[in-house]
């Protein structure tokens, strides 16, 4: 098994994608201007989950005057050229992305949801919040880049637990999208397949793993948090999967703080799993086609 | 292994559950009352998905006034309880579900997302839409039934297509909340676990499985309808997992008729699959306990 404390590991990682995630904080455009408000803020492929946490301060997907935000994340078939449209006319459409054709560039990249969500936050008049982000995000930088071993590391570790099973990922329902967004970062950095389960969680585990164990041999159930559901979802699991993963709090501030603790520790981790598959943990050329063909 | 032609199989449905499929619809509780609009609506464990259609039609989850309908579908550790709280202290709350303190009763059922929503629709001034969804559904039951042979029967062909697989459920955006209904009926009778993408669904497929092609070994992409997103799900896919089915659009009038023939048609394939792997397609007793402890 190759060694995650070992410098030859990371010869894998031949796009440095260890750099940009220990400088994400602080990176990506920042706001030239004022934005008006009422805000609308939409989001499609990469964007989609900053778009989701978004709505928790900006109410509307579409707003008929102020400024309508349209996070042209990718992959979206044309959804978000028209996205536009669904704005009044009195508001003013401002559109991220990595095409040349938007007001503010975003490059696609798999660390992009942050960036999206950094500058929403800044042109939203939410500096506070960010601050609160970024100083959550700092502290667990210290604890999962690669120069800290494995002993001290919990990103490695979950990447060590991880290696060759499935993770199911069971997070409390305050985390609005971050399940999926965990899956969808684990994919495209782990390049590694994971479950989330549908809104009736509880059922879901109970009925699908009861009659048939061996369904639960590959699963490594990953639990966030210590809410009622996370324990009574534990009692479940504990019998029924092969092994339980818990993820404790993180020392951050406010909701959104600790959702973006969560997925950065899971973007270490999908970025360890990758180099333990010794596959190139950054963006294939593949995708940049599809990119292009969506 | 096990034939779907032959009685003998069916020996695993003590409880009936074929009957129940059959008799499906036009079952469940009706208005004995007019309800008064504005309305609100929420929906928990069974009933989610009912209420996420519903959004369709009924534009809010909390309202002021009219009528408040929370469906405690169960799971929900008391979240339903206080649901009706939020609603306006000028609405009338009608609960409905299994406890004996609800409004309207609806017995905790595999199928009870079909009651939960037929209710919905007659209660709120939508009998011509439960008329085309119930119209299509007795169409898709002619085809369906056991005593319709493998050889003409969509769903035995889909069991058998799913046996020893993970279903990886690939739904048009249209159809909300469809695909996580899917993987909720898949476990609840099928005993089984399957696979939704999250929202960039593109990007999750290519990344998720381009790297490390044995992940899609196991892997059953069933593709719906035929938009552009499926054709481009199906290019990416059909080289990276094991097999792709493909259900083209049922013979329906208008989204929900057809979400709804979807999901009828998975739950009579999650029926045919528990019989394949000899295991009991009903409620398992243990899923009544955990109905009590949350």
């Amino acid at each position: 098994m190759r060694d995650l404390d070992s410098q030859e590991t990371y010869l894998a990682d031949r796009m440095g994608l260890a750099f940009e995630l220990r400088d994400l904080v602080g990176s990506g455009p920042v706001p030239q201007a004022a934005y008006a408000p009422p805000y609308g803020v939409v989001g499609y492929g990469e964007a989609w989950w900053a778009a989701r946490l978004a709505r928790d301060w900006i109410g509307a997907e579409f707003t008929e005057r102020g400024t309508q935000f349209v996070l042209e994340g990718g992959y979206d078939l044309g959804q978000a050229l028209s996205a536009g449209l669904y704005a009044g006319a009195g508001a003013e459409v401002v559109r991220l992305g990595y095409r040349e054709e938007v007001e503010v560039q975003v490059a696609a990249h798999p660390l992009s949801p942050y960036r999206y969500l950094r500058f929403l936050l800044l042109a939203t008049g939410q500096r506070a919040e960010l601050e609160r982000v970024d100083r959550a995000l700092l502290l667990e930088r210290e604890r999962l880049r690669p120069e800290v071993g494995l002993d001290k590391n919990p990103a490695k570790f979950l990447a060590y637990s991880l290696l060759e099973r499935t993770p199911l990922w069971v997070v409390p329902e305050r985390y609005a999208g971050l399940a999926q967004a965990m899956q969808q970062t684990y994919a495209r950095i782990g390049k590694s397949l994971s479950i989330t389960p549908p809104p009736s969680g509880l059922e879901f585990f109970l009925t699908g793993l009861e009659a048939r164990h061996e369904q639960g041999d590959p699963i490594a159930a990953v639990l966030l948090g210590d809410d009622e559901r996370k324990r009574v979802s534990q009692e479940i699991l504990e019998s029924r999967v092969d092994t339980l993963i818990e993820l404790p709090e993180p020392e951050a501030e406010g909701t959104l703080a600790k959702a973006l603790c969560y997925w950065y520790r899971v973007a270490w981790a999908s970025y360890y799993v990758a180099l333990l598959y010794g596959v190139e943990p950054g963006d294939w050329e593949v995708l940049e086609r599809l990119r292009e063909a969506t």
